[in-house]
């Protein structure tokens, strides 16, 4: 399988999710407890991982797993980084606007590429440094308030901690997928098995969550178990399938492509989801969504695509100014 | 001299122009006749040009002049183009507001590029390509309006024939500079001598339409030449150097450098013009002009910088997977 096909593919489903999302609301509002979704997801992936890795024994030869505990006792870690990053993100919000922190939410692209650098040695040319900025810049003008929308005076007026807190938390988001990509990439073990402890952290520390929020909301709406498919609805499932399947193909790029690759895949996403909203729920289209999705384009282009095929001349160049003049003569005068 | 010192100092005049014309107006309008600006801007350019031309005589070497017709008769071309241009950008404000008008001004940067490569037979790799595309997108971006703003239902609301005319005018005014550079080019005359022709018809063809203008008026404030310094204060004189002198640089590049420099020259100044506008005017810094900075520069970077120093990796890169897995396993497990 190709790392672009899997590329893509995450590229639309994680479009999906912000659509499926919005579509799974009913009177503005959720009439299912949204924080059963991850877990539930969580535990779609560890299903498959784990059918997955079943056929894979039945394959005669024996799937690559390294069993002893030094190296399972890595698995949890992306788990407890997401954790923190989810409090970061909580705090952050205290002192800024989702508008604000949407826009620093592109921070993330940024560190990310740091992280790549510092983290796993993994060394860019400048143009590369170059398109992980635009995509950056890409997405944030995409993002830009436009006139007649409400609350922008509130953009960049928050304290200093609240910019200090979104910065914290592009790094913290930045090193778990930094992080899961070392792990993936540490052995050659099979990447269902991989999955497999990833997922029963990642599962564990899900119910954990809701076991804690029953505690701090009292067991007023009763124990998580009991209202886990309330209100679910056939869309509802959808988001989890949807949810878990881009998990699935996160943890593939992270083993055979990279974190860059997953930037891109998300950030394409975030600019489709856009487009599709125009469609769907009569978003208007802006100028700077158009502008965005093209510095998008260039960046994808100046990352991927051959150094030769960017910085070769055409043909027969050669700056000899006399004989370009004289061609430009020859035209001038042709009529 | 070279052309990015030339290119420096034509950045900051044309920055100037725009603060000096605003500082040149009071009681929100100016006092004096504007477009009496242009003519004595053109006189000034003559008078310079003549001086330099002179000076050129009296030092032994006797500078290169083709005075045969053939060769006079293109020298009113690039008047002629830009009063095609300003009768087109007039018919266009007809049509689209102002807003629109300035975005799409953008378009001159692209056409540029485009008149660049057909006319003057000049080649550009993708990347440069990319580059003067960003150009156009960065200006832009800056320039999109902020929530807040008044009149932005208008944007981009106007007939078609309104925007047919802007790309026409984009089309002109990138043609009248790729035919002054096509002229001076053209053969090794003295850059004086051509500018003493250039300015000569420069100034017949202001003039004209000066007495245009007052035909069309009937004479209502009396002729051209009895209020051509009527309400000149010493801003006005800066306004009519500065504009005098950026014409002069504008004609060096054209003969030693050429269009693209010009067009990343007054772009930047348009950036610059912004900037200065903060501290002078209290206007309000955006986010919108801080990414647009930030894709000019980056745009800037891609076109002039040399190409191996955009694409070459670092030292010792080559992706040598497990070697760099050791790398950042030794670095995480350090402290």
């Amino acid at each position: 399988m190709q790392w672009y096909f899997v590329a893509t593919l995450l590229t639309i489903l994680t479009s999906s999710q912000g659509i499926l999302t919005t579509l799974s609301q009913s009177n503005g509002g959720y009439q299912y407890d949204y924080a059963t979704v991850p877990f539930l997801a969580e535990v779609f992936k560890l299903v498959v991982s784990s059918l997955l890795l079943w056929r894979e024994f039945q394959k005669s030869s024996l799937p690559r797993m390294t069993m002893e505990w030094k190296t399972v006792a890595l698995y949890p870690i992306p788990s407890i980084i997401y954790l923190i990053h989810n409090n970061v993100q909580f705090a952050t919000l205290t002192y800024v606007d989702t508008s604000t922190y949407q826009i620093m939410g592109n921070l993330k692209i940024v560190t990310t590429g740091i992280l790549f650098r510092l983290f796993l040695g993994r060394k860019l040319s400048n143009l590369q440094w170059m398109a992980i900025v635009l995509l950056a810049v890409g997405t944030t003008t995409s993002q830009v308030k436009g006139c007649g929308e409400a609350s922008c005076d509130s953009l960049f007026s928050a304290p200093i901690q609240g910019y200090t807190l979104g910065v914290l938390s592009a790094c913290l988001s930045a090193l778990a997928g930094i992080y899961t990509e070392f792990l993936m990439k540490k052995n050659n073990d099979s990447l269902y098995w991989q999955n497999v402890q990833l997922y029963t952290f990642g599962a564990i520390f899900n119910m954990a969550r809701l076991l804690l929020d029953d505690f701090r909301g009292g067991f007023e709406k009763g124990p998580w178990w009991q209202r886990i498919f309330h209100g679910y609805t056939i869309t509802t499932w959808m988001v989890v399938l949807n949810l878990g399947s881009t998990g699935l193909l996160v943890s593939w790029l992270m083993k055979y492509a990279d974190n860059i690759v997953k930037v891109y895949s998300t950030s394409m996403a975030m600019l489709l989801t856009m487009i599709i909203s125009i469609y769907l729920f009569n978003f208007k289209p802006t100028l700077q969504l158009f502008l965005g999705i093209i510095i998008c384009m260039m960046s994808l282009h100046m990352y991927f695509a051959p150094p030769n095929m960017l910085v070769d001349m055409p043909l027969t160049v050669k700056a000899d100014e006399e004989k370009l003049i004289e061609v430009s003569v020859d035209r001038r005068t042709r009529p």
